[in-house]
Formats: C-alpha cells, structure tokens, sequence
C-alpha cells in the first residue's frame, strides 16, 4: 500500500529527481539525464519547473571537454522557510531557519506547558509570526516543525496522556497551528526531534545513532538506517522505566521500582545530594552544584552516568549504534555524567558492538529541539510528493 | 549516494512498475498508467517485458463498465526458483521454493559446522544440485539464501569470528557458493533469517516484529518499520551478553557475569537440573525432560522465561513492538518458556509499549531458518534494480 501512495502521488516526476540534487551537488542537465534514464527533453522540463519554483538554482558552468560548457544546478535551501518549535515543561523555543536549518531569527521564553493548548499554541502562532515578519519571510513559510514533551501519535500528531501535558491529551495540534499558519504540521515528542536535530546537524553522515535525554526524565531517540525509529505505538526509545541491574529499588512514579529515571534522573540526583544536607531538588541544581565545584555533585553525576550505563549496554548489545549522544539538563554538568555512562558501556558490551562505539556529549545542547524541528519539517516538503505538489 | 546508485541502475523503469504488481493483485494497463503517471505506450511495453520474462502472467479480465474488457496481469512467483540453506551446528536443511516461500523440494542432514567452509559448502552445492534436479527447476535458479550460526558481515556475505564455526572466520561464502551455483548469493546470520522467516510467512502485515531465538545461546532479529534492522557493524539483537537484573551472577564465556545466555540458555537450564541429579547437559535434554513431564524441568524453563522476560521488558521499552516470537530449541518445550517470558514483560513495561503487544511461540518453529533463506533470496531478485536487470 505504501508502494502504491507512493507512485499514486507521483504524477511528474519532478520529486524523485529533485532528491538527486538535494545534496547540494551541482548537477548539468546531462547528467540528470544519465542518473535517471529519462529523456533529454522530460529532463530539460522538470529542471524548468524547478528553477520556476526556487528550489533549484543556476550553479555556474561545468568544465567542458570542448564547445559551450554546460549550466549546472543545484538546490537552493534558501528559497524557502520554516518554523522550529521546542517547547518543554517550562520553555519555548522558536526559530525561522531555512531549508538546510540555517538559523534566520530566533526567540525563547519561559512558559508554563500545563498552561494547555490554547494557551501555548496562541503564543506560538504569536512569536512565530513575529519571526517571520523579523525575518521578512513569511510568504515563504513551507511547514511547521514541533517537539513536544511527552508523547505523540506519529500518524495524527497528537499527543497520547503526556504525563506532564495536562490538558493536552489529543489535541490536534497539526489542526490548531494548521489553521493559523496554513502549511502542514509536523509533531513528534521532544527526544525523536532532538535526536533529529542531532543527526542533522552533527552526524548527518552517521546510520546508526542513539541520542540519549537525561533530565528529569530519561529518553532516547533511535536512529537506524538513517530514519528515525519510533517502533508500533510511536514509544520506542523510552529508556527511563527499563530496570537498572544492580542498582538501588528506589519507587518510581509509574509504580513500578528501580527504574532508571527513578534512579539517575535529575531530581533522583539531586535527592542524593539533598540527604547529605545540600540544597538540591532538580536536575538543574545538581548542574549548578556541579558548576560550583561540589565534588559530592560530581560523584552523584558520575555515579547516575554509571546506572544509565548500566542500561545503555543492554542498547548497545540491542541497536548496534556507532554514535551514542548523550544530551539534555543533567549532560550540562560536564564530562562527569558520559564518563560514568563510558565506564560501564565499555566494560558490559561485547567487542563488536563497541570496537567502533564512540560516546559523545550533545555539541547542540540546547539547540538539538528547534534544529530537529527544522529537519522535520523540512524532510517533509522535500519529499518526492511534496515536490511534485508544488511543481503542479 | 544510495540515492544515485538507484537511479543509476535503474535505467528502464520496468523493476519499480513491478514492484506494484508484487502483492499478486491482478492489474490492468489502464490502472498502472494511472499508478505511474507513465504514458499508456510506456506501461505496454514493460508490460510486455515483463510478461516475455515470465514473473507477469495473464490473470484473465477485469470486469468492464462495456466493450472488451481489459486483460489484467499480475505476479507469478512460480516463475523462478531460489535455493534456501539453513546451517546450524549440527544441522543443514535445504529448500527449493518458488519466489513466494511454497517449498518445491526439501532436505535436512546432520552435519558439523566445525568441518569448516570448504567440507560443508561442497554438501551444500551437492545437497542443493540434487534437490535442484528433482524438481527440474534447476535452469530457473536466481539467487540463494544462506543463514549462518555466527555473527556475518552484511555487505560481504563474510562470517566475522563466528564463536562456534571454528575455520569460517572471513570466508567468502557468496563466492565460494556463487562460483558454482552461478547466481547471487545472500547470507546473514541465522537468527536475522529465522526472524524474516517468521516474519514473511507468518506476520507479513506486522512491521515491527522481534523474533527471540532461545537455544544455546540467545540472540534476536528485530524487525522495524517492515525491515531487518543490523546496526552499525550488523550485531544488532545481540541480546545473549545483556546483564540479567536480579539473577544468579554466574560466568558466562564472553568474561563477563550475569549474562542472559549464562542464566537462561539451554544449557544453563540442563545445569540447574544436573544439579539437582537430572542427566541433562543441553537444552535437547530439558526439551525432553519437559516433555516426559518432569515438573522440575517445567519450573526451570519457566524461571528461564522470567529472567528472558526481564531483559525483553528492556526491548519492549526501547523497540516498542506489537510482536514477540518465541522461537528456538528450547521454545519447543511449549507454552512454560512463554509464560516466564509474559510474566515479567507484562509486569515490567508501560502501558502504551504493551496495550498492543502479542508475545507468542513461533509457528514455523524448524522451518523458519529456510522460510527465510527463501524470503532474503527472492526478495533480493525481485528488487527494482535486479527486476531491471532481468529485463534488459
């Protein structure tokens, strides 16, 4: 069925050749012509439509074994916009970046997610305008991009009892930023498109990546083949409610124990510390006790690393990456917490499975949500049916 | 750069037309030009490629609002037919299918996969020439499929220090094969072909589908969005050296302890009925004890079951599957392995990873190892690429 969306959507056949200039590699229309099998003149007419559209521009000559060099092109990301949504707990982010993520305008602010729907969609729908007005772009916006904290039905983008959303079970949030911006919207929950943002922006060259949260939840997105994976229900990844071997029984809030969010997420951290008499409660305290030079923080970090560890070796038997990125709050406590997690991958996985592991820290921090963001929503107006949609 | 590579073998269409005619419904012209948006003199002529080829056969009239009805067309998988090898320790079995799984011709024998590439290939060629010439099929051979007891490189088809195949390390079992069966051969490690065997025969629909093999050791194919996951160096599934939590810290042969495969393998369970004066060394003998009726080996395979069902409540977690299957030797002492494995899935993931989630016994059991040799080989022949190469 998939086969037949696929060829059903595809009248013209503009889209699939546009994918073969979408890496930036000028391309003469002879070469089109070699690569696909396709006539000279149906060449010739989908490369028209595509520099009609901006999609495509003019990339200079090509050197010529004799006669008139040939014209090139290429893709040109900057003919068009989108707008990246990170919103978490207690922030939004947002930013106007064209079709290769480059950053155009940007804005954040402190917001409150249980606030619901209404009201943080409307301030969306609000600072994005004001972004592509900043930015002068706003004819030119092809979609919305939007990471949410909890999670979301792939096929509908809506989000399924997000446990820190109240209000926001269902709701249509394509729909509502649908009607007020009138492009298509993407929404997937905020590990998938921070591991998007990674990917993309970081690794662009990497099949297999896990990039791992750690905050007051712990999350993972799954990169395999190049795509994300986001298994039957859209849950995979879900790292935090897996049990920790060896580690203590702590109760966790979805009633089981020895989770590993109950056991190295930021507030479990930061409730070591506090027993000792610091003045700690969240992930974001632990980071600044770090910062502070408090060797106890350390520890607690290093120590939390070695149980997600703990729990990243079992992935590691299972996915086979080659890149582990390890991101969110509690990761901007420095090296501590991916030196704990090292220790126990390399010590419990097999040699094939990390002869060619490496395990890095986040290098977009607080950027992989809207740079995700915009790969999502960028992937999507790429596409081969988007393309031809637009060359009708 | 996969991009390119397909357009540039695909230089006559005829593979992708196919692919819509591949699920066996029967089609007209009129209803594949409408599919492609190729020309109706376009859709003819492959059309008759691929009927001159033999993979298209005639599937009588459609129905016709008035006139003469149109002639409808569709897959024929009868029209080549693959070879399907299964090589375990101690076991070969070999199939003749056609290019949909049906089993023309079958054979099995004891052999030892310590006899090296050079020994166990040349019964392979001769076992498989033989089940060739008693169907009379052996002019239609297009590829072979070949499932290994080791870890396997997936570009080259080469075992990488496979643990039980002594003699095997880097041998080019495609060349080896290909030098005289004349035709592609594709090979994978057995639990990966095992899983698409399930899947292909038994699970088509489901696209994201884990297959356990519990035997010796314990290993697992994973099938997500329709496709047999590797990873980066093709160790993907490994789950045989994950750490159970809260079982026996006993030594497992990789060096480390508290591995799966030392606490719940086949011989890890004979182990703890031996102890208690049982003759058993290997999971053959807890099969046979189970099936006796010996109770103290129902309750070992059962407690076997739970520590599997710990580490699968971790891939529950991460890979978010609507099937488990259960497959392997010791999967044949019945519904005791599943049930240990339920318990503790069902108690230990989320609710939105298992509301869906079906964990059941095979149902290939010994057959899905060339179940799926044939599904790997005929897939890779009737792939857009190769279908146009069969049409040039």
């Amino acid at each position: 069925m998939d086969e037949l969306t696929k060829f059903a959507t595809r009248p013209t056949g503009v889209g699939e050749m546009f994918q073969l200039l979408r890496d930036g590699t000028p391309r003469t229309r002879a070469e089109l012509v070699a690569l696909t099998g396709q006539s000279r003149s149906t060449i010739a007419a989908r490369v028209d439509v595509l520099l009609a559209s901006g999609l495509v521009s003019p990339a200079g000559e090509a050197t010529s074994t004799g006669g008139r060099p040939p014209a090139t092109f290429r893709f040109n990301p900057a003919a068009r916009v989108v707008l990246a949504v990170d919103l978490g707990a207690t922030h939004a982010r947002l930013a106007v970046t064209d079709l290769a993520g480059e950053v155009l305008a940007e804005h954040a602010e402190q917001i409150a997610i249980a606030d619901g729907p209404g009201e943080v969609l409307g301030t969306v729908v609000d600072r994005g305008r004001k972004l592509l007005e900043q930015t002068g772009r706003a004819d030119d916006l092809v979609s919305v991009g939007v990471g949410l904290p909890g999670p979301v039905e792939h096929s509908t983008g809506r989000p399924i009892n997000p446990p820190i959303m109240p209000g926001w079970d269902d709701a249509d949030v394509p729909g509502i930023l649908g009607a007020r911006l009138h492009v298509p919207v993407l929404v997937d929950n905020d590990v998938n498109v921070m591991a998007l943002g990674e990917h993309s922006s970081q690794w662009p060259g990497t099949d297999h990546l896990l990039f791992v949260k750690v905050a007051t939840g712990i999350g993972s997105g799954i990169i395999m083949d190049g795509q994300i994976r986001r298994g039957a229900q859209g849950s995979a990844g879900d790292l935090g409610h897996i049990a920790v071997a060896d580690g203590p029984d702590l109760p966790c809030r979805c009633g089981n124990t020895g989770c590993l969010e109950a056991v190295a997420g930021g507030p479990a951290i930061a409730a070591v510390l506090a027993a000792d008499g610091a003045d700690a409660s969240t992930g974001a305290d632990v980071v600044a006790l770090v910062r502070a030079g408090d060797l106890a923080a350390s520890h607690a970090v290093r120590e939390a690393g070695r149980h997600i560890g703990g729990v990243l070796a079992a992935c590691v038997s299972l996915l086979n990456p080659s890149v582990i990125v390890i991101g969110g709050q509690v990761a901007e406590a420095g090296e501590h917490l991916v030196a704990g997690i090292r220790e126990v991958v390399y010590r419990r996985s097999l040699p094939l499975a990390t002869q060619h592991l490496r395990i890095v820290a986040s290098r977009t921090m607080g950027r992989a949500g809207v740079l995700g963001a915009s790969a999502m929503a960028a992937d999507h107006v790429l596409s081969p049916a988007a393309i031809d949609a637009i060359a009708v």
